[in-house]
């Protein structure tokens, strides 16, 4: 038996979700609530003392990381698979799914906390952000989490984090301008990774991933969001769009 | 047959070197000098426009990213398997080889450029160490190396990376407390990562990795070195050490 903790469909928690529901995995549905940093509960840091999501549970015994879940959850549940038949064209998938990790996720990430972190711990009672940081089990996010509060980050950061996300959908487009998925002419691990970020682009920095310039990944997403498991993940609770 | 681009055997050319001397795969070896920049050099970027070491040739084709060549030489070469049979436990090795690429190594790197690249820039004729910058296909390391170069990195960042490499070297201490190898009691692709970059810390940062902090990963150190494989490829050219 399965069971998922995850927060919204979106980042690592969406990369997660389109597996088991690409390949028809019955799940049992754990929602973490980071908004309220539920994360860090003493609960939840019982599964996974680092405090975050996702974390698969399979027959007992606890994995995390979503790029390693992933695999896990194609080599343990045979069909449809993921992965390319061919070893070079997996390995090709493992470049991509490994880009999202080192380069995609955190530029967008960083840009993400730059943007909303000092609004969010403004909005909340005097010493509560403070208070909600000291929870916080990994030391080095705790940190980035507190400088992103008072707009910390330097130009420096920034500016190369930007330069990164742009050249990294630039990627994405060059890559699928002559094919449908990004390895292999099938749908892999490695649209599933970059679309769990890339969705996210489009709404949030418009000037770098649009129909002008960027027209092979736009027309992409729309080809991911028309797959039936891609939007069953997507239509899981979502209570930052009620907010 | 297969063509292995490679430095000395240090940090990610030695994590590549040492699964095909333990696999006993048989390669044609193509030494670039680092410190000639070669890597850089327009032949080279014929081959990886990335202009980085290692590099995979296996029948014509192109392979990038150390730890994706590995996965790849334990699935396409039988036998002796580096990679676990169980699937939970073939999961946990990625994980060790995702914390290699995404904290030990960047840490230690940034560290060692911290530390020699000002000198090793002083040590040029006047104007050279800029026109090798420009050669640089990837601007987040041309950016990286010039300020290393000029002693640039921020006081946070190198706080942040030797706190990091400690917390490193302790989670490998710790893990190897009751185990002679990381994952499931088996030598797998997860010590021939940890070693690569491991292996440099004793030298480099003596006061974070010596047998009276870290025993274990002090004896696994040994344990390594002692394996027929990891010796050949330790035994490989390193022309680093005739300087």
């Amino acid at each position: 038996m399965i069971e998922l903790y995850h927060a919204e469909p979106g980042s690592n928690s969406l990369k997660v979700l389109q597996a088991v529901h690409e390949k028809g995995v019955p799940f049992v549905s754990h929602y973490v609530d980071l908004r309220r940093f539920e994360q860090h509960d003493p609960e939840f840091l019982k599964i996974n003392p680092a405090g975050q999501v996702p974390v698969l549970v399979h027959d007992g015994r606890v994995l995390t990381e979503s790029t390693v879940i992933n695999e896990y959850i194609d080599t343990v549940f045979e069909r449809p698979k993921l992965r390319p038949a061919d070893p070079y064209d997996e390995a090709q998938m493992r470049i991509w799914t490994k880009f999202v990790d080192e380069v995609f996720r955190p530029s967008l990430s960083h840009l993400a906390w730059h943007r909303v972190m000092p609004a969010f711990a403004d909005a909340l009672p005097p010493g509560e952000f403070e208070k909600r940081l000291e929870r916080i089990p990994l030391q080095e996010k705790r940190d980035k989490w507190a400088l992103a509060a008072r707009g910390g980050f330097t130009e420096r950061e920034i500016r190369t984090w930007r330069r990164q996300l742009g050249e990294a959908v630039d990627r994405l487009d060059a890559a699928l301008q002559e094919h449908d998925w990004l390895v292999a002419d099938m749908f892999t691990l490695a649209d599933i990774a970059m679309f769990a970020m890339a969705f996210g682009v489009p709404p949030g920095f418009p000037e770098l991933m649009n129909a002008k310039r960027t027209p092979s990944a736009m027309a992409w997403l729309e080809r991911m969001r028309a797959r039936p498991g891609v939007a069953a993940a997507l239509a899981m609770p979502n209570r930052t769009l009620a907010a």
